[in-house]
């Protein structure tokens, strides 16, 4: 465990996306399970781009998959607390976008667990990488940190 | 499915608790799934428990379990809807209490699901029924319709 | 809660379906949490048509939406708990399906839990209720109890 | 992407559990989410120690807490897909174990997933590291690959 990265601050984070716990959320040690913190990343990011108008569920002819995705923990959260999300892109390739993202409990600056995942954009039907569509990278370009 | 009663209206209501749809809540219909409604029940009435002081995951003696519950839908939600829980009391036991429940997607005024659920308050050592709290009775009693 | 039906047993159901509990299904009074058990009706159901032919996620051209289910709870399980569930239908309609689900844990004789689910088939396009599909309605047919 | 790990086989890992899919393990993209292989991580290396006694949910005073976790995604799964998930260890500090787990689709020999976590055993009461119980510590042993 030594050496390993400590929390960031909210500063370090471009984009926040509030997201509200579930009584279910919370395992058999009362704390949000691991798992949940994932379904944090990848909602924070869909939602975004869809409020951005960068993803049809329905329609989109090409879609971020996630192909590796890690988390860090530091502290537990708990339902009822409210979690905030915050997103950078720290890498833009052809076909694919590092997301970090770190979790945020209620009102605090230090984040409770730091996350990334990599999505790389897929045509829908052949399942082949493709380029990331030109309006998605301007905008995931403007995610990166300053 | 004729003769069920239609949607009610968030006036039917007397508390309301917002929660944030996620990606993963969507199935392969691209809609909110079924099941998930439920999390949303035991979400809003929970919080609103803990919220009054009126359950500690970890220490109250008595805890309200869920006995029977069940769900009427009326128009599909998806991820990114957001989501109101309309909460009112319909029937208070010595030991139940019968919440009713509304599901609201966004703005609506007509709820998209209406759901009820009856907890039957235990004591959490030998798990028997035991008459509900004294303070969770008068606060469960400001939640019926007026 | 008087007078409600008891636990059914084994018998009463026509088509079995064994389904593994995961560690997050337990919520922090540790046991598996009543919105879990939604999941298990889903993918008893569901399960069973694909492997009768009688679904393709992404082809057929009607498909069942649930809109109303229920549940009564008996006795809880835990993690990591096996579940089978007990299978039949109890009601055909033109466009509608009623199916009762008994849960049972490990080798237990005596449901768990009883839940039950109203299918209505709609056409995926428009989203309109259909007659249902011949095959779907002569198997389901062959799980209504003798 | 490139110079990541390919896919192991089912013989680069030396326990097997196996899990059921379920309805709603699909998301919008008619796959199981990727947030939900999380979820198998979890359930086989905890089923496995509840099995060798090695861990009681209510009661053992020291348990392990994920503190990280990550994988990576070679191949879709999706329900009813049944999922074998191949367990080995391959650290074991003085607190600490690091699992690395296969998720192997159905009958196939190469898996479709690769992930790992670190379990940190900690004090129940005060949350703080402890050494790895002796009988934890000779049980995962056994799971290092030969």
């Amino acid at each position: 465990m030594n050496g390993r990265p400590g929390p960031e601050a909210r500063s370090a984070f471009v984009h926040f996306c509030e997201i509200t716990t579930r009584w279910m959320d919370n395992d058999a040690y009362r704390h949000v399970n691991n798992v949940v913190y994932y379904s944090f990343f990848d909602t924070a990011v869909n939602r975004h781009l869809i409020e951005q108008g960068l993803l049809d569920i329905e329609n989109s002819p090409a879609v971020g998959l996630v192909v590796e995705n890690q988390c860090r923990y530091f502290n537990s959260l708990a339902f009822p607390d409210k979690v905030t999300v915050g997103i950078r892109v720290s890498h833009i390739g052809t076909s694919s976008i590092k997301y970090e993202l770190g979790i945020f409990r209620n009102d605090e600056n230090l984040e409770s667990a730091h996350g990334n995942f990599v999505h790389v954009y897929v045509d829908r039907e052949s399942n082949s990488p493709v380029p990331l569509p030109p309006p998605v990278r301007a905008a995931v370009a403007a995610l990166q940190a300053r």
